[in-house]
């Protein structure tokens, strides 16, 4: 969150870091809580999953913490143009670590749940997609962090591929409940911690769209097309 | 959103009514969105599920202009306390708006599917569900527009009731596909949709607690206990 030019007001620069450092220290927890969930979930560690289920509710104080700060840098300084438009923008990203965290957590709960089963097959692409969003999340939160508008860029284009691994992981899964019924308990999980890791990816790019605009003062073009058709692809009449 | 007492600088008002007016038209067509995502699932009326699916875009655009609102009287008044609360107050009502508007459009979307294949019985608890959660989040946008901390008590306590219904709700559909495994693809669309509906209920929540806070200036308690347990509660092992 470079701001440029340096500031003449001193204490406004203090006041800005204080709150750049609690939406730092937000990006590292929240990307700790989704690395736990996947990391419970391939490693079937249910002690790990309970730990990150409860761990959410410091990503929800972190997050208190981001939006008293920014009320009291606006309250204090007053700042205009690019510093106030750097002060709305970390209350946004904020927002949208607060719904990753919330997206690891449930991950979690669904893990607890997972592993009292044996092992399914579909789990290793889950966690293939994992990976993918893991690594956007990360290029996501550090071109925020160093206001990369090229880096942020890339992240829209990957944000793509996620996509299409989720609607090929969603036709495996399915596919794996047609042909033995008895895990469709099971598979519902599955599907719904493909979907919480999908919108993680969604929100690595609604990241990197604020942070290409803080960045350059352009908004995108258009926002990158999205219509969930992934999941809606697998599920024609024929079907 | 009433400011308790009247300003001496009436361009503070006016700017204000402006962002106001914004929030306001945006609770209406987020309701509109709603309301006719479900009425176009209870009647199978595809032409209206289309339309509801292509104007989520109408709704992006105003939170968009929320923000560029925010911003503006944020520059020109630089307000404090209980106006700078009510400032991000909108700010984060628009944002979850916006999500419900997407929850709207998602479930739009798979209307448009489920209307290809014949009706199944889950949809009329799906349906009940719905107008649980629309009436939800209508007693939460009123409470917020009129700055009714009472109302927005109650809406809390209303949501635990939506989250039992979707468990229940969740459980019956896991039933059905278990009975017909034909009907496995169509009915993953009513979970999704079901889940859609259920966020809705969050985010009037989370608007209720936030109109108590600005009105009362206490945080409620503690964050309402959820763990989406609701969806694991029909998972267990013997299931």
């Amino acid at each position: 969150m470079p701001t440029g030019e340096a500031h003449i007001h001193k204490p406004f620069d203090d006041q800005l870091r204080i709150l750049e450092d609690s939406v730092a220290r937000m990006c590292g927890l929240t990307e700790a809580q989704l690395a736990n969930a996947l990391k419970a979930l391939a490693e079937r560690d249910s002690a790990l999953a309970a730990q990150v289920a409860e761990g959410d509710g410091a990503v929800d104080a972190l997050e208190n913490a981001v939006t008293e700060e920014a009320i009291l840098v606006l309250t204090l300084r007053a700042p205009v143009a690019n510093d106030l438009r750097q002060v709305i923008t970390a209350l946004k990203v904020a927002a949208d670590l607060e719904r990753v965290a919330d997206h690891a957590a449930n991950t979690a709960r669904r893990a607890l749940v997972i592993n009292q089963s044996a092992p399914v097959s579909p789990v290793r692409t889950l966690l293939r997609l994992g990976r993918e969003v893991q690594g956007l999340l990360r290029e996501a939160l550090d071109s925020y962090l160093t206001g990369d508008a090229e880096r942020a860029l890339a992240v829209r284009a990957r944000d793509v591929e996620v996509d299409e691994l989720y609607s090929s992981l969603f036709r495996e899964i399915l596919t794996y409940m047609m042909e033995d019924p008895r895990t469709i308990t099971l598979c519902s999980h599955l599907m719904f911690i493909a979907k919480n890791i999908e919108r993680v990816g969604d929100h690595a790019t609604n990241i990197a769209e604020m942070t290409y605009y803080l960045s350059t003062g352009h908004q995108l073009a258009s926002p990158r097309p999205k219509h969930d058709v992934s999941s809606l692809e697998g599920a024609g009449p024929g079907q």
